[in-house]
């Protein structure tokens, strides 16, 4: 099945707000195995949107709209909708007892009709974070869906009304996971696991690039709930077999929330000595809601001579060996235990550039039970990104290390 | 002149990307006048892009296309526009230097001629961060406009090399300045400044939301360049009367530059002891290139017994008090400044939820030449919206008081 993607409003064409909902939509109907090959932005104009929902329709079986069903004048996808199909018109009770909820007054919604009227044959999709109501609309054996702008509108409505709306009219079962891969950038991740990528049909893999890691996307479609996990698993298993320890999560849990619920299960502690990262480490952890628990303390030693001071690491060794070396990284670890006494330490140094000899050069030391380990990197790329991703490797490391030593 | 856009690339309707070119080239293009009807994503599919590309023409006067420029055989952008245009091609000598710079083996060179070939009576724009050239190409009194894909090669060459090839062919000349106004959420500096905002032609006001502030975009047209500035030193003025020292920057750079380089001017350090935002505030001001010779330490006191242990602050004041309030706010100040004897000092301490009592309440103190301010704050959002607003209101008082106090 083909569907093509309109989203109206001028304030897309004008630039005033980034258009998500077209990412979001895309990999969604991806996953669930639908070619996508076009997409348009259309404003405000009725003629304009007809013309397109027309071109639309020549070209796939379904056509989804977002946008333009607020109550405003200018919000005029509905009609366009209504005056295409020309059917006539049903009151949709379950809209209407929405919108009496909401505390509107009762002039509000009764102005408001055409909110609650949709044409008949619809199946309506309820905005359990907004005013209106989307629906699904059989027109000339084809499709169209509209679905309100805000994606904090359309994306609850995607996924508790669309989509099993969609796997009603289908006679399977479609699940996915969503798998993160410490430590590998996405090439690599993807040429280490490219066959099942590329070869696989059911379930199938696959990978996305995020700004903090990789991530490869099992899914998974049987005729019941039971074949499906079964599916599900099996590729999961195929996953541990290539990637192994390097498995940070199977599920919807960021990085620092993984590391964070260990350190909280075990009932211990982290802290932090930050050099190029510049406190970017601890900020990570402390987004994190209940960090409070496991981080009480952290150091940004950015200059030698805070490293030397707070730290207690030796002025004579950063003569000899730089502070960007594997030995101040382990001296910072020490002074971290002695200074906070935590279960968990982590130390970054190195050089996040812009200028300067050895650019990208980094040093990430993680001790815990009082055993160390220093990983030496060499990056490549910005100032930014050499930041972020030694942030990224440190709890990487942090949660296979403490993984590896069962308890603290 | 009405301009269309055209999107290609079939990883924008997998959703593995988000396409923020699209906005971006909305609202410059707005900015500068032009009428955008409709924007359209097509896949890498020769026959799709064809007719995407003469459905753009049969509706605008320029059609700008982004994406589909690379190396490799699913890159046809250019080889449709060629096609279309069948027109003979000229060598671009500037291109093939910039290729031959690139350390590009001389094999690889030759084997991607096309990427140095373009139709004639085209105009060559350099790509100064990747390795395909864009152009602008004349087509049946339309004119035809590709660019690379990626944000970071598309942005700079539609600054540097598109601007002045639409402005050389125009008979005025355009500037705009972009004002970053401290410590005002977007609605209010919009209320604020409502007036001059819709009524004003020339010059024009837009205002923007980051998410590190609030801007106004000032836009002036005049005859010459002299006109031009005349103008938009007369929409600052407007400005200044307005927002006085609210005014944190005119100009390109970020809040955070615009602290260090003040600290940088006056040869004078910070340091900060943070409680909510954990590092978040050290690590935006070491963002900053060269940050290291104003920025040498700061402390994430996370828990109570680190600042009563690291930043010496009264356990029995915490107990009567509470660790947010004015008190200890304050004393996390004078603490820092003992613990670091730099110039200025920085303290956050509150609550960022996600659960609590009091959730969204902050203090934040600034201290310079030790003379101390403590703001009490109250933000309504979630933890992370809490601690990014305390960082970035935290630089804003920082910079303020600075500048008051103009030596240090």
């Amino acid at each position: 099945m083909v569907i093509e993607l309109l989203s109206v409003g001028t304030e897309l064409l004008l630039g005033d707000i980034l258009n998500t909902n077209v990412q979001y939509l895309s990999r969604e109907l991806a996953i669930y195995g639908f070619d996508i090959f076009h997409s348009s932005v259309v404003g405000d104009n009725e003629e304009r949107i007809m013309d397109a929902l027309k071109l639309a329709l020549s070209r796939a079986d379904m056509v989804i709209t977002t946008g333009g069903l607020g109550a405003t004048s200018d919000d005029i996808t509905k009609d366009v909708v209504i005056k295409l199909v020309n059917r006539p018109q049903f009151i949709d009770v379950e809209t209407k007892k929405v919108l009496e909820k909401r505390n509107l007054s009762k002039k509000i919604v009764q102005t408001n009709e055409k909110a609650y009227m949709f044409p008949e044959g619809s199946e309506v999709m309820i905005n359990n974070h907004g005013i209106a109501s989307g629906a699904w609309v059989p027109y000339n054996n084809k499709i169209i869906v509209f679905f309100p702008g805000p994606p904090n509108e359309m994306i609850p409505m995607f996924e508790e009304s669309f989509i099993p709306l969609l796997l009603s009219k289908s006679d399977s079962v479609i699940e996915s996971l969503s798998v993160k891969i410490g430590l590998l950038p996405e090439y690599e991740m993807y040429k280490k696991f490219e066959g099942p990528i590329k070869e696989s049909i059911n379930p199938t893999f696959a990978p996305y690039a995020k700004p903090d890691g990789s991530i490869i996307r099992i899914t998974a479609k049987g005729k019941t709930k039971e074949e499906t996990e079964k599916l599900l698993e099996k590729g999961f298993d195929q996953l541990r077999d290539v990637f192994g320890e390097y498995i940070i999560e199977a599920g919807d849990r960021e990085k620092n929330q993984v590391l964070i619920d260990i350190l909280k299960e075990r009932k211990e502690t982290v802290s932090c000595a930050e050099s190029l990262t510049g406190g970017l480490l601890s900020s990570r952890l402390i987004e994190v809601a209940g960090a409070s628990e496991v981080l009480k303390e952290s150091y940004v030693t950015y200059s030698n001579e805070a490293k030397v001071k707070v730290l207690g690491v030796s002025d004579a060794v950063i003569r000899e060996k730089t502070a960007v070396s594997e030995e101040i990284c382990g001296e910072m670890l020490a002074g971290l235990k002695k200074n906070t006494n935590s279960n968990l330490q982590i130390a970054t140094t190195g050089y996040a550039g812009p200028t300067g000899e050895n650019v990208g050069l980094v040093y990430i030391g993680i001790r815990y039970n009082d055993n160390s380990e220093i990983h030496e990197c060499k990056f490549t790329g910005d100032r930014d990104y050499i930041r972020r991703k030694t942030v990224n490797l440190a709890i990487d490391y942090s949660i296979m290390k403490m993984r590896r030593e069962q308890h603290g």
